[in-house]
Protein backbone atom coordinates (compact mmCIF):
# COMPACT_ATOMS: atom_id res chain seq x y z
CA UNK A 1 0.00 0.00 0.00
CA UNK A 2 2.45 2.77 -1.53
CA UNK A 3 1.98 6.56 -0.02
CA UNK A 4 2.54 9.40 -2.24
CA UNK A 5 3.74 13.09 -1.88
CA UNK A 6 2.62 14.87 -4.41
CA UNK A 7 3.20 19.11 -4.45
CA UNK A 8 0.31 21.29 -5.89
CA UNK A 9 -0.10 24.65 -7.76
CA UNK A 10 -2.96 26.37 -8.33
CA UNK A 11 -5.18 29.31 -8.69
CA UNK A 12 -7.28 30.23 -6.45
CA UNK A 13 -9.71 32.73 -7.96
CA UNK A 14 -12.52 30.22 -8.92
CA UNK A 15 -11.93 27.67 -5.56
CA UNK A 16 -13.90 27.74 -2.25
CA UNK A 17 -10.23 27.11 -1.42
CA UNK A 18 -8.22 23.89 0.11
CA UNK A 19 -10.99 22.18 1.94
CA UNK A 20 -13.81 20.32 0.47
CA UNK A 21 -16.86 22.61 0.93
CA UNK A 22 -20.89 21.96 -0.46
CA UNK A 23 -20.63 25.31 -1.94
CA UNK A 24 -18.10 25.11 -4.74
CA UNK A 25 -15.12 22.98 -6.06
CA UNK A 26 -12.23 22.99 -3.63
CA UNK A 27 -8.77 21.73 -4.64
CA UNK A 28 -9.18 18.98 -2.03
CA UNK A 29 -12.26 17.59 -4.28
CA UNK A 30 -10.83 18.39 -7.78
CA UNK A 31 -7.64 15.90 -6.90
CA UNK A 32 -9.93 13.16 -4.75
CA UNK A 33 -11.94 13.05 -8.10
CA UNK A 34 -8.85 12.37 -10.12
CA UNK A 35 -7.56 9.94 -8.22
CA UNK A 36 -10.60 8.29 -8.42
CA UNK A 37 -10.67 9.16 -12.34
CA UNK A 38 -7.44 7.30 -12.25
CA UNK A 39 -7.72 4.39 -10.38
CA UNK A 40 -11.25 3.76 -8.95
CA UNK A 41 -10.16 4.64 -5.55
CA UNK A 42 -11.88 6.83 -2.88
CA UNK A 43 -9.37 8.27 -1.04
CA UNK A 44 -9.08 11.13 1.39
CA UNK A 45 -6.18 13.13 1.06
CA UNK A 46 -4.47 15.34 3.65
CA UNK A 47 -2.80 18.95 2.79
CA UNK A 48 -0.01 20.67 4.35
CA UNK A 49 -2.14 24.01 4.08
CA UNK A 50 -6.10 24.46 4.63
CA UNK A 51 -5.79 27.57 2.20
CA UNK A 52 -8.86 29.63 2.05
CA UNK A 53 -11.62 30.33 -1.14
CA UNK A 54 -9.31 32.79 -3.34
CA UNK A 55 -5.61 31.90 -1.95
CA UNK A 56 -2.91 30.67 -4.28
CA UNK A 57 -0.24 28.11 -4.16
CA UNK A 58 3.00 27.66 -5.67
CA UNK A 59 3.82 24.47 -3.58
CA UNK A 60 1.17 23.24 -1.68
CA UNK A 61 1.68 19.56 -0.86
CA UNK A 62 -0.46 17.15 0.02
CA UNK A 63 -0.45 12.85 1.01
CA UNK A 64 -2.70 10.00 0.25
CA UNK A 65 -2.05 6.02 -0.09
CA UNK A 66 -3.39 3.73 -2.45
CA UNK A 67 -3.93 0.36 -2.46
CA UNK A 68 -1.97 -0.83 -5.55
CA UNK A 69 1.44 0.04 -6.28
CA UNK A 70 2.09 2.81 -8.88
CA UNK A 71 4.53 4.32 -9.84
CA UNK A 72 4.94 7.86 -8.82
CA UNK A 73 5.52 9.20 -12.45
CA UNK A 74 2.46 7.67 -13.88
CA UNK A 75 0.41 9.16 -10.96
CA UNK A 76 1.41 12.51 -11.43
CA UNK A 77 0.67 12.33 -15.55
CA UNK A 78 -2.58 10.99 -14.52
CA UNK A 79 -3.88 13.33 -11.89
CA UNK A 80 -2.70 16.60 -14.55
CA UNK A 81 -4.83 14.33 -16.98
CA UNK A 82 -7.62 14.09 -15.10
CA UNK A 83 -7.48 17.16 -13.24
CA UNK A 84 -8.02 19.49 -16.64
CA UNK A 85 -9.54 21.39 -16.72
CA UNK A 86 -9.70 22.58 -13.01
CA UNK A 87 -6.68 25.25 -12.13
CA UNK A 88 -5.05 22.95 -9.82
CA UNK A 89 -1.52 20.91 -11.56
CA UNK A 90 0.62 18.65 -9.95
CA UNK A 91 4.03 19.57 -10.23
CA UNK A 92 5.57 16.68 -8.30
CA UNK A 93 4.74 13.31 -6.80
CA UNK A 94 7.14 10.99 -4.81
CA UNK A 95 6.52 7.77 -2.86
CA UNK A 96 7.27 8.46 0.89
CA UNK A 97 7.21 6.21 3.86
CA UNK A 98 3.60 5.07 5.64
CA UNK A 99 3.77 7.32 8.58
CA UNK A 100 4.28 10.51 6.18
CA UNK A 101 1.52 13.27 6.98
CA UNK A 102 1.80 16.14 4.68
CA UNK A 103 -0.41 18.25 7.38
CA UNK A 104 1.49 16.92 10.68
CA UNK A 105 5.39 16.01 8.98
CA UNK A 106 5.75 19.55 7.86
CA UNK A 107 7.91 21.50 9.69
CA UNK A 108 7.97 24.82 8.05
CA UNK A 109 5.33 26.54 5.26
CA UNK A 110 6.34 29.43 3.50
CA UNK A 111 4.07 32.05 2.46
CA UNK A 112 3.98 35.22 0.09
CA UNK A 113 2.09 37.96 0.08
CA UNK A 114 1.45 40.01 -2.87
CA UNK A 115 0.91 43.92 -3.31
CA UNK A 116 0.52 46.01 -6.23
CA UNK A 117 0.85 49.61 -4.43
CA UNK A 118 -0.17 52.16 -7.55
CA UNK A 119 -2.74 54.57 -8.66
CA UNK A 120 -3.69 52.68 -12.04
CA UNK A 121 -6.18 49.61 -12.00
CA UNK A 122 -4.51 46.32 -12.13
CA UNK A 123 -5.25 44.25 -15.32
CA UNK A 124 -2.72 41.23 -15.63
CA UNK A 125 -2.07 41.27 -11.39
CA UNK A 126 -6.46 40.99 -11.32
CA UNK A 127 -7.18 38.32 -8.42
CA UNK A 128 -3.40 37.78 -8.68
CA UNK A 129 -2.39 40.29 -5.49
CA UNK A 130 -3.96 42.76 -3.55
CA UNK A 131 -4.12 46.49 -5.35
CA UNK A 132 -3.26 49.12 -2.39
CA UNK A 133 -3.91 53.09 -4.21
CA UNK A 134 -2.45 54.76 -0.94
CA UNK A 135 1.23 54.92 -0.83
CA UNK A 136 2.73 52.35 1.29
CA UNK A 137 6.32 52.45 3.12
CA UNK A 138 7.73 49.14 2.41
CA UNK A 139 10.84 50.03 4.51
CA UNK A 140 8.58 51.17 7.79
CA UNK A 141 6.56 47.67 7.40
CA UNK A 142 9.34 46.05 7.00
CA UNK A 143 10.83 47.17 10.30
CA UNK A 144 7.59 46.90 12.11
CA UNK A 145 7.32 43.26 11.09
CA UNK A 146 10.16 41.92 13.31
CA UNK A 147 7.90 42.85 16.38
CA UNK A 148 5.90 39.76 15.17
CA UNK A 149 8.84 37.53 14.75
CA UNK A 150 9.80 34.89 17.37
CA UNK A 151 6.85 33.30 19.64
CA UNK A 152 4.28 34.87 20.70
CA UNK A 153 0.33 34.51 21.44
CA UNK A 154 -0.98 35.30 18.05
CA UNK A 155 -4.45 35.99 19.41
CA UNK A 156 -4.73 39.45 17.87
CA UNK A 157 -4.21 37.43 14.47
CA UNK A 158 -6.22 34.62 14.25
CA UNK A 159 -9.75 34.01 12.84
CA UNK A 160 -12.81 33.53 15.04
CA UNK A 161 -13.36 30.10 13.34
CA UNK A 162 -9.61 29.24 14.31
CA UNK A 163 -9.47 25.56 15.35
CA UNK A 164 -5.78 25.62 16.88
CA UNK A 165 -5.56 24.58 20.27
CA UNK A 166 -3.18 27.14 21.06
CA UNK A 167 -2.48 30.55 19.85
CA UNK A 168 0.88 30.53 20.56
CA UNK A 169 3.19 30.22 17.57
CA UNK A 170 6.88 30.65 16.24
CA UNK A 171 7.25 32.86 13.52
CA UNK A 172 10.48 32.45 11.69
CA UNK A 173 10.64 35.17 9.10
CA UNK A 174 7.75 38.23 8.19
CA UNK A 175 9.62 40.48 5.66
CA UNK A 176 8.65 43.07 3.21
CA UNK A 177 10.54 44.34 0.49
CA UNK A 178 9.47 46.76 -2.49
CA UNK A 179 10.47 46.32 -6.75
CA UNK A 180 8.94 49.23 -8.13
CA UNK A 181 5.17 49.04 -7.84
CA UNK A 182 4.90 45.21 -6.42
CA UNK A 183 5.26 44.66 -2.69
CA UNK A 184 6.04 40.99 -1.71
CA UNK A 185 5.78 40.08 1.81
CA UNK A 186 7.41 36.39 2.92
CA UNK A 187 6.77 34.66 5.67
CA UNK A 188 7.62 31.59 7.26
CA UNK A 189 6.32 29.34 10.70
CA UNK A 190 6.37 25.70 11.00
CA UNK A 191 2.48 26.46 11.38
CA UNK A 192 -0.05 29.52 11.11
CA UNK A 193 -3.27 30.00 12.97
CA UNK A 194 -6.32 30.80 10.68
CA UNK A 195 -6.07 33.82 8.74
CA UNK A 196 -3.00 34.83 10.67
CA UNK A 197 -0.93 35.97 7.54
CA UNK A 198 -3.52 38.11 6.19
CA UNK A 199 -4.25 39.80 9.40
CA UNK A 200 -0.41 40.38 9.67
CA UNK A 201 -0.35 41.48 6.24
CA UNK A 202 -3.36 43.64 7.38
CA UNK A 203 -2.09 45.23 10.39
CA UNK A 204 1.54 46.07 8.32
CA UNK A 205 -0.69 47.75 5.35
CA UNK A 206 -1.56 50.32 8.05
CA UNK A 207 2.08 51.13 9.15
CA UNK A 208 2.31 51.13 5.61
CA UNK A 209 0.04 54.07 5.25
CA UNK A 210 1.08 55.76 8.95
CA UNK A 211 -1.59 55.19 10.35
CA UNK A 212 -0.05 52.71 12.82
CA UNK A 213 3.57 52.60 13.78
CA UNK A 214 5.99 49.75 15.09
CA UNK A 215 4.25 50.33 18.74
CA UNK A 216 0.92 50.52 17.89
CA UNK A 217 1.84 46.82 16.10
CA UNK A 218 3.39 46.04 19.20
CA UNK A 219 0.62 47.03 21.01
CA UNK A 220 -2.19 45.24 19.18
CA UNK A 221 -0.14 42.04 19.61
CA UNK A 222 0.24 42.31 23.14
CA UNK A 223 -3.47 42.66 23.33
CA UNK A 224 -4.31 39.20 22.26
CA UNK A 225 -7.39 40.92 21.58
CA UNK A 226 -9.15 39.88 17.19
CA UNK A 227 -10.22 43.30 17.37
CA UNK A 228 -7.21 45.06 17.79
CA UNK A 229 -5.88 43.87 14.72
CA UNK A 230 -6.20 45.73 11.46
CA UNK A 231 -8.44 44.57 8.45
CA UNK A 232 -7.12 41.11 7.05
CA UNK A 233 -5.55 41.93 3.97
CA UNK A 234 -7.68 39.99 0.81
CA UNK A 235 -7.14 36.23 -0.08
CA UNK A 236 -6.22 36.55 -3.28
CA UNK A 237 -2.82 38.18 -2.82
CA UNK A 238 -1.77 35.18 -1.11
CA UNK A 239 0.35 32.07 -2.18
CA UNK A 240 1.70 29.23 0.01
CA UNK A 241 4.90 29.18 -1.58
CA UNK A 242 6.49 25.89 -0.18
CA UNK A 243 6.18 23.15 2.84
CA UNK A 244 9.20 21.64 4.35
CA UNK A 245 9.92 18.00 5.31
CA UNK A 246 12.79 16.90 7.54
CA UNK B 1 -5.60 72.08 -28.31
CA UNK B 2 -3.94 70.07 -25.79
CA UNK B 3 -1.78 66.62 -26.97
CA UNK B 4 -1.16 63.62 -24.51
CA UNK B 5 0.99 60.56 -24.44
CA UNK B 6 -0.77 57.69 -22.45
CA UNK B 7 1.47 54.50 -21.29
CA UNK B 8 -1.22 51.14 -21.21
CA UNK B 9 -1.39 48.14 -19.25
CA UNK B 10 -3.89 45.29 -20.28
CA UNK B 11 -4.40 41.53 -20.02
CA UNK B 12 -5.33 41.02 -23.69
CA UNK B 13 -6.84 37.87 -23.62
CA UNK B 14 -10.63 38.88 -23.79
CA UNK B 15 -9.23 41.48 -26.24
CA UNK B 16 -9.18 41.62 -30.23
CA UNK B 17 -6.22 43.59 -30.00
CA UNK B 18 -5.58 46.78 -30.01
CA UNK B 19 -7.51 48.01 -33.25
CA UNK B 20 -10.59 48.76 -33.46
CA UNK B 21 -12.79 45.30 -34.84
CA UNK B 22 -16.22 44.69 -35.27
CA UNK B 23 -15.93 41.06 -33.55
CA UNK B 24 -15.68 42.42 -30.16
CA UNK B 25 -13.64 44.89 -27.78
CA UNK B 26 -9.89 46.23 -28.64
CA UNK B 27 -7.96 48.45 -26.36
CA UNK B 28 -8.11 51.08 -29.03
CA UNK B 29 -12.00 51.17 -28.41
CA UNK B 30 -12.20 50.76 -24.72
CA UNK B 31 -10.15 53.40 -24.53
CA UNK B 32 -11.70 56.75 -27.39
CA UNK B 33 -15.31 54.70 -25.18
CA UNK B 34 -13.82 55.98 -22.11
CA UNK B 35 -12.28 59.63 -23.33
CA UNK B 36 -15.99 60.41 -24.74
CA UNK B 37 -17.21 58.99 -21.63
CA UNK B 38 -15.06 61.71 -20.03
CA UNK B 39 -15.08 64.66 -21.92
CA UNK B 40 -17.64 63.89 -24.71
CA UNK B 41 -15.23 64.12 -27.64
CA UNK B 42 -15.12 62.18 -30.16
CA UNK B 43 -11.41 61.00 -30.66
CA UNK B 44 -8.83 58.53 -32.69
CA UNK B 45 -6.18 57.54 -30.81
CA UNK B 46 -2.97 56.10 -32.16
CA UNK B 47 -0.94 53.40 -30.59
CA UNK B 48 2.39 52.60 -31.30
CA UNK B 49 2.37 48.81 -31.16
CA UNK B 50 -0.71 47.28 -33.29
CA UNK B 51 -0.93 44.10 -30.77
CA UNK B 52 -2.83 41.16 -32.09
CA UNK B 53 -5.80 39.30 -29.96
CA UNK B 54 -4.43 37.78 -26.59
CA UNK B 55 -0.89 39.88 -26.89
CA UNK B 56 -0.59 41.72 -23.35
CA UNK B 57 0.62 45.15 -22.88
CA UNK B 58 2.82 46.48 -19.94
CA UNK B 59 3.43 49.52 -21.47
CA UNK B 60 1.54 50.36 -24.79
CA UNK B 61 1.68 53.79 -25.55
CA UNK B 62 -1.04 55.91 -27.67
CA UNK B 63 -1.63 59.81 -28.02
CA UNK B 64 -4.56 61.68 -28.96
CA UNK B 65 -5.51 65.61 -28.53
CA UNK B 66 -8.50 66.86 -26.94
CA UNK B 67 -10.02 70.39 -28.15
CA UNK B 68 -10.03 71.41 -24.86
CA UNK B 69 -7.74 72.17 -22.24
CA UNK B 70 -7.06 69.27 -19.19
CA UNK B 71 -4.38 68.74 -16.59
CA UNK B 72 -2.92 64.96 -17.74
CA UNK B 73 -3.57 64.09 -13.86
CA UNK B 74 -7.04 64.45 -14.41
CA UNK B 75 -7.15 62.51 -17.64
CA UNK B 76 -5.53 59.73 -16.32
CA UNK B 77 -7.84 59.55 -13.72
CA UNK B 78 -11.07 60.21 -15.61
CA UNK B 79 -9.90 57.72 -18.32
CA UNK B 80 -9.71 54.47 -15.12
CA UNK B 81 -12.72 55.50 -13.72
CA UNK B 82 -14.71 55.03 -17.16
CA UNK B 83 -12.51 52.18 -18.31
CA UNK B 84 -13.66 50.18 -15.22
CA UNK B 85 -14.13 46.95 -15.86
CA UNK B 86 -12.48 46.80 -18.99
CA UNK B 87 -8.54 45.14 -18.54
CA UNK B 88 -6.58 47.90 -19.15
CA UNK B 89 -4.85 50.63 -17.22
CA UNK B 90 -3.84 53.80 -18.03
CA UNK B 91 -0.07 53.74 -15.91
CA UNK B 92 0.93 57.26 -17.38
CA UNK B 93 -0.53 60.34 -18.94
CA UNK B 94 1.70 63.62 -20.24
CA UNK B 95 0.92 66.71 -22.40
CA UNK B 96 2.87 66.16 -25.31
CA UNK B 97 3.77 68.65 -28.43
CA UNK B 98 1.37 68.62 -31.48
CA UNK B 99 3.61 67.10 -33.31
CA UNK B 100 3.60 63.64 -31.28
CA UNK B 101 2.73 60.14 -32.44
CA UNK B 102 2.65 57.19 -30.75
CA UNK B 103 3.33 55.44 -33.69
CA UNK B 104 5.38 57.74 -36.25
CA UNK B 105 7.91 59.10 -33.06
CA UNK B 106 8.86 55.42 -31.40
CA UNK B 107 13.04 55.11 -31.63
CA UNK B 108 12.56 51.50 -30.28
CA UNK B 109 9.77 48.75 -29.15
CA UNK B 110 10.49 46.57 -26.45
CA UNK B 111 8.70 43.40 -26.19
CA UNK B 112 8.96 39.77 -24.16
CA UNK B 113 7.78 36.77 -24.49
CA UNK B 114 7.20 34.40 -21.84
CA UNK B 115 7.05 30.00 -22.13
CA UNK B 116 6.87 27.85 -19.26
CA UNK B 117 8.45 24.55 -20.01
CA UNK B 118 7.51 22.13 -17.92
CA UNK B 119 5.58 18.65 -18.25
CA UNK B 120 2.29 20.02 -15.63
CA UNK B 121 -0.37 22.07 -16.93
CA UNK B 122 -0.24 25.86 -16.19
CA UNK B 123 -2.93 27.10 -13.59
CA UNK B 124 -2.06 30.73 -12.32
CA UNK B 125 0.50 31.38 -15.89
CA UNK B 126 -2.51 30.54 -18.06
CA UNK B 127 -2.98 32.56 -20.95
CA UNK B 128 -0.04 34.71 -19.68
CA UNK B 129 2.70 32.42 -20.81
CA UNK B 130 3.47 29.93 -23.74
CA UNK B 131 3.28 26.30 -22.23
CA UNK B 132 5.77 24.00 -24.14
CA UNK B 133 6.29 20.34 -22.84
CA UNK B 134 9.47 19.21 -24.41
CA UNK B 135 12.21 20.25 -22.86
CA UNK B 136 13.97 23.69 -24.27
CA UNK B 137 17.68 24.62 -24.29
CA UNK B 138 17.47 28.05 -23.45
CA UNK B 139 21.15 28.71 -23.89
CA UNK B 140 21.23 26.87 -27.85
CA UNK B 141 18.06 29.23 -28.52
CA UNK B 142 20.18 32.00 -27.26
CA UNK B 143 23.18 31.74 -29.14
CA UNK B 144 20.80 31.20 -32.06
CA UNK B 145 19.34 34.03 -31.65
CA UNK B 146 22.18 36.41 -32.64
CA UNK B 147 21.51 35.15 -36.60
CA UNK B 148 18.55 37.20 -36.54
CA UNK B 149 20.25 40.50 -35.00
CA UNK B 150 21.30 42.99 -37.47
CA UNK B 151 19.62 44.40 -40.50
CA UNK B 152 18.13 41.63 -42.58
CA UNK B 153 14.78 41.12 -44.74
CA UNK B 154 12.24 39.58 -41.86
CA UNK B 155 10.01 38.41 -45.27
CA UNK B 156 10.41 34.76 -43.55
CA UNK B 157 8.98 36.10 -40.59
CA UNK B 158 6.43 37.85 -41.75
CA UNK B 159 2.68 37.48 -41.19
CA UNK B 160 0.70 37.13 -44.92
CA UNK B 161 -1.61 40.05 -43.86
CA UNK B 162 1.47 42.36 -43.33
CA UNK B 163 1.49 45.96 -44.52
CA UNK B 164 4.77 46.94 -44.06
CA UNK B 165 6.20 48.46 -47.16
CA UNK B 166 9.45 47.18 -46.81
CA UNK B 167 10.54 43.85 -44.87
CA UNK B 168 14.23 44.96 -44.55
CA UNK B 169 13.92 45.74 -40.16
CA UNK B 170 17.09 46.74 -38.03
CA UNK B 171 16.96 43.83 -34.94
CA UNK B 172 18.77 45.53 -32.15
CA UNK B 173 18.30 42.68 -29.47
CA UNK B 174 16.94 39.18 -29.47
CA UNK B 175 18.13 37.48 -26.26
CA UNK B 176 16.67 34.42 -24.52
CA UNK B 177 17.27 33.40 -20.75
CA UNK B 178 15.78 30.66 -18.28
CA UNK B 179 15.01 31.00 -14.54
CA UNK B 180 13.89 27.66 -13.70
CA UNK B 181 11.04 27.02 -15.61
CA UNK B 182 10.50 30.20 -17.22
CA UNK B 183 12.02 31.27 -20.18
CA UNK B 184 12.35 34.92 -21.67
CA UNK B 185 12.84 36.17 -25.18
CA UNK B 186 13.64 39.91 -25.01
CA UNK B 187 13.43 41.53 -28.25
CA UNK B 188 13.65 45.25 -28.96
CA UNK B 189 13.46 47.39 -32.49
CA UNK B 190 12.94 50.26 -34.17
CA UNK B 191 9.69 48.31 -35.42
CA UNK B 192 8.90 44.75 -36.24
CA UNK B 193 6.53 43.23 -38.96
CA UNK B 194 3.52 41.88 -38.37
CA UNK B 195 3.88 38.46 -35.82
CA UNK B 196 7.38 38.66 -36.32
CA UNK B 197 8.03 38.17 -32.85
CA UNK B 198 6.03 34.90 -32.98
CA UNK B 199 7.41 34.05 -36.02
CA UNK B 200 10.87 34.23 -34.58
CA UNK B 201 9.90 32.48 -31.00
CA UNK B 202 8.33 29.97 -32.47
CA UNK B 203 11.50 29.28 -34.42
CA UNK B 204 13.91 29.51 -32.04
CA UNK B 205 11.32 26.70 -30.29
CA UNK B 206 12.65 24.52 -32.82
CA UNK B 207 16.12 25.31 -32.13
CA UNK B 208 15.47 24.50 -28.41
CA UNK B 209 14.11 21.22 -28.79
CA UNK B 210 16.76 20.36 -31.26
CA UNK B 211 14.98 19.97 -34.25
CA UNK B 212 16.79 22.89 -35.51
CA UNK B 213 20.06 24.22 -35.70
CA UNK B 214 21.40 27.87 -35.53
CA UNK B 215 22.09 27.02 -39.12
CA UNK B 216 18.47 25.75 -40.43
CA UNK B 217 17.35 29.17 -38.42
CA UNK B 218 19.81 31.46 -40.86
CA UNK B 219 18.80 29.28 -43.66
CA UNK B 220 15.24 30.07 -42.95
CA UNK B 221 16.17 33.61 -42.53
CA UNK B 222 18.00 34.01 -45.75
CA UNK B 223 15.55 32.18 -47.63
CA UNK B 224 12.67 34.97 -47.63
CA UNK B 225 10.09 32.85 -47.46
CA UNK B 226 7.40 32.56 -44.96
CA UNK B 227 6.66 28.96 -45.33
CA UNK B 228 10.36 28.25 -43.99
CA UNK B 229 9.86 29.71 -40.52
CA UNK B 230 8.94 27.42 -37.65
CA UNK B 231 4.94 27.83 -36.51
CA UNK B 232 4.12 30.94 -34.76
CA UNK B 233 4.42 31.24 -30.64
CA UNK B 234 0.85 31.75 -29.73
CA UNK B 235 -0.40 35.25 -28.75
CA UNK B 236 -1.20 35.12 -24.67
CA UNK B 237 2.91 34.68 -23.89
CA UNK B 238 3.64 37.89 -25.55
CA UNK B 239 4.31 41.34 -23.55
CA UNK B 240 4.26 44.59 -25.20
CA UNK B 241 6.38 46.19 -22.35
CA UNK B 242 8.00 48.91 -23.38
CA UNK B 243 8.07 52.04 -26.17
CA UNK B 244 10.97 54.40 -26.31
CA UNK B 245 10.98 58.12 -27.60
CA UNK B 246 13.84 60.91 -28.47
Amino acid sequence: MPSFRITIEYDGSALVGWQRQTNGPSVQQYIEEAIFAFCGEEVRIQGAGRTDAGVHALGQVASFALASDRRPEVVKNALNFHLKPAPVAILDCREVEADFSARFSATRRHYLYRIINRQAPLTLELGRAWHVKRELDAEAMNNAASVLVGVHDFTTFRAAACQAKSPLKTLDRLEVTRSGVLIEVRTSAQSFLHNQVRAMVGSLSLVGTGQWTADDLRAALEAKDRSRAGPNAPPYGLYLTQVDYS
